[in-house]
């Protein structure tokens, strides 16, 4: 049996014009790999409806899983649970249980619920609500779709409050041996050694720190005993000058 | 006259894996923004042929540039210029001047130019090389498509050699307000006046810090008096109560 696959939506003018660097992706991607879904492809989009519609639309035909970060917040910018709920050609209102989790919120802070916020009360219908411990306006799950927050700090409170509910596959395991030569002098041999462990995935990824080539080769997959066994090859293959 | 539009196309497992975090994505989009090239949609796909493929074709025909960033090494896993030829439906051989150029590079260096680097040289047909002055290695550019290598300094270096060969837009120019207020006290206000200004965009980004809420309020265009009116507009409608 594979591992469920799965795709990220990032949308965001504020990563896209440079401003700001993505956070969340790297750490989903590392979340996901621990529980054993694999990610497949990450788009990231800018703030306008049509575009992240139909990136919703393109990716959960292809994954088991789409997972969006940004966009669910109280201002005029904020527009993915419209975009999502335009995806799904289903209504968007303001929804009873959000709106009473707000309430109790804000009545916490004595601060007002104003239109503004109410906003992000706003669920399309048939979704189910993700938790947000951080700053209680919540995040929705409809079919396939998770819509998450932005800010890093809500976004990892609420996959933290997601993942679990989600069926995990075969943790993704991994090795690196670093090796201290030019990737071109590794290539050869280490194509061979991958084409006799199909169902392992092996990536090189060279360095040039100090004055010399160097390259990291990580072995993945699902099968601990396997990539134990390639290691052991590939470091008879390349033993360590230093050793 | 609208500026032009770019997509960026990132290959490469150890990015969805969690093992690395992007930086080339963060470079590009701030180097493309200095130019006024609109960077409108990143994506990141596995190191898969088909994926890689469907992604170039998909991404060129709706924007002006391409711009790839990974998988043209030495090894096995470095598809990047299979899948780009294929896209286009033109060959892919190992082409002179090319071959030059690693040729010199590796007799400076004393190293053998073996088969494995001369996978390097491979370029599509009807490609133009882009300039590789750190190893050597050439980028190239078909069509709309750009592909440079995933190391960041070589990916940097690449993209310093083509981007001014590109036509350029205007700049996108931004200032930022800090307000010392919850994004739900900014929202209505701040719709408003985004309302009052369409060619501008205005971004809010929230955050919490040592116990307090405030956002970030980025007023972005190409339009430097608007923007400054703008900014001016917002600072009356939320003063510094420090001021």
């Amino acid at each position: 049996m594979s591992n469920p696959t799965a795709a990220m939506l990032v949308i965001g003018d504020e990563i896209l014009s440079g401003r700001t660097r993505d956070a969340n992706m790297h750490y989903l991607a590392g979340e996901l790999s621990d529980r054993g879904i694999d990610l497949c492809e990450v788009r990231i989009v800018s703030d306008v409806h049509e575009r992240i519609r139909d990136a919703v639309i393109a990716l959960r035909e292809g994954h088991d899983h789409v997972f969006t970060s940004g966009g669910i917040g109280p201002t005029h910018d904020d527009i993915t649970a419209d975009a999502v709920a335009a995806a799904f050609g289903v209504g968007l209102g303001v929804r009873d249980d959000a709106r009473a989790l707000l309430a109790a919120h804000y009545a916490r802070t004595g601060l007002e619920l104003n239109a503004a916020r109410l906003r992000m009360a706003r669920i399309p219908e048939g979704a189910a609500l993700i938790d947000n411990p951080v700053s209680a306006a919540p995040g929705f799950s409809i079919g396939n779709v998770h819509v998450m927050a932005g800010v890093p700090a809500v976004f990892q409170a609420m996959v933290a409050a997601l993942l679990p509910t989600l069926e995990a596959g075969k943790p993704l395991m991994s090795q690196t041996l670093r090796i201290e030569r030019g990737e071109g002098e590794i290539a050869e041999a280490l194509g061979a050694l991958a084409a006799t462990y199909p169902q392992l995935s092996f990536g090189c990824y060279p360095f040039f720190l100090d004055g010399r080539y160097g390259a990291n080769v990580v072995i993945r997959g699902a099968d601990g005993a396997a990539i134990d066994a390639a290691m052991v090859r590939l470091s008879e293959l390349f033993p360590d000058p230093a050793a």
